[in-house]
């Protein structure tokens, strides 16, 4: 069984928890502003926006080393709305591998909207969560814990493909805020 | 009625050509060798492997004058099977739409497999064809070319979103490569 913890505690954070829950893995969902307490999961899943997870990263990167990192993050530029503010050729995935050397970096979840974690479903198809990793035992660990929660779990390449998972996360993110999909919608992975 | 001439007459070719003429409208399919030929479509849909777009454009660039044009490619980089062969914060859509400023150039079908196409769903959803251009009424006369043959089109917002839909369909052919989807499956987009 393995254990999980999640900082930040909205609607992302929640969904991430409710399916570790389903999935009979054991979770504790942590406040970002609650620094002082040390997480004790294998796997820590940074639910915060990115604009936190620097500040995130300054409080708990000695907690962090030796464990699975997860960054579900969408570095969208949110002034503009029509870009990320990570460098072209990078990710945020990388920016966030490059602080923490001392963790194995995933990118997971980025590229599903939180409803759809929820239901299990998008379009009448099971969830698909893309992992892109470079160590493959975490992405296999983290693969179980979403399998075991009903919903699909496919391994989408190498940490540098995150540039290719955090296009598509902003790219359904402006499709939903121009109405041209639902917060429930959304791009989903037919095999 | 629109008339679309298709250049390049492989597995996309063939299948966008198909579902043209499905939904009633009329085409021209057209060898990528036969230069000689003016095309006589509205539309224009660049067919052709990427590597290849830019001796359609010597041969053909003043045909395509005042046409819109339609780029479906990815621009996979195929030694290295890791990246792209454009610019990273750019695309093979603005290198296309540079190369014809007479021309009023959209990307689409870049994220669509041909057997989607001809199938008319993914996953058990229509098959969406995601769009992306400066221009609402191209976008809208190809949209109604989709929509007339029973697929989704979806407007993915201006040209400078070429960049998001070329890393969907690169990391779509990653993953149908690396069999974690077929070549039948893929993105869907649920609404």
């Amino acid at each position: 069984m393995a254990h999980i913890s999640i900082i930040g505690s909205g609607n992302m954070g929640q969904a991430i928890s409710g399916l570790v829950a389903k999935g009979g893995h054991t979770v504790e969902l942590v406040g970002s502003a609650d620094g002082g307490t040390a997480v004790t999961g294998d796997i820590v899943v940074l639910a915060v926006p990115y604009p936190k997870v620097a500040e995130v990263i300054a409080e708990r990167g000695a907690q962090l080393a030796g464990k699975v990192v997860v960054d579900i993050t969408n570095p969208l530029n949110f002034e503009t709305f029509d870009g990320l503010t990570v460098p072209a050729d990078g990710s945020a995935a990388a920016e966030i591998a490059a602080a923490l050397p001392g963790s194995t970096v995933l990118k997971a979840f980025n590229t599903n909207f939180a409803g759809t974690l929820v239901a299990g479903s998008v379009g009448g198809a099971p969830t698909t969560v893309l992992i892109a990793g470079d160590d493959a035992d975490a992405k296999a660990l983290l693969a179980g814990v979403v399998g075991a929660a009903g919903l699909r779990a496919v391994d989408a390449g190498g940490l540098n493909r995150a540039r290719e998972l955090e296009s598509i996360g902003f790219l359904q993110i402006t499709l939903a805020a121009g109405e041209k999909v639902s917060w429930t919608g959304g791009f989903a992975v037919a095999q």
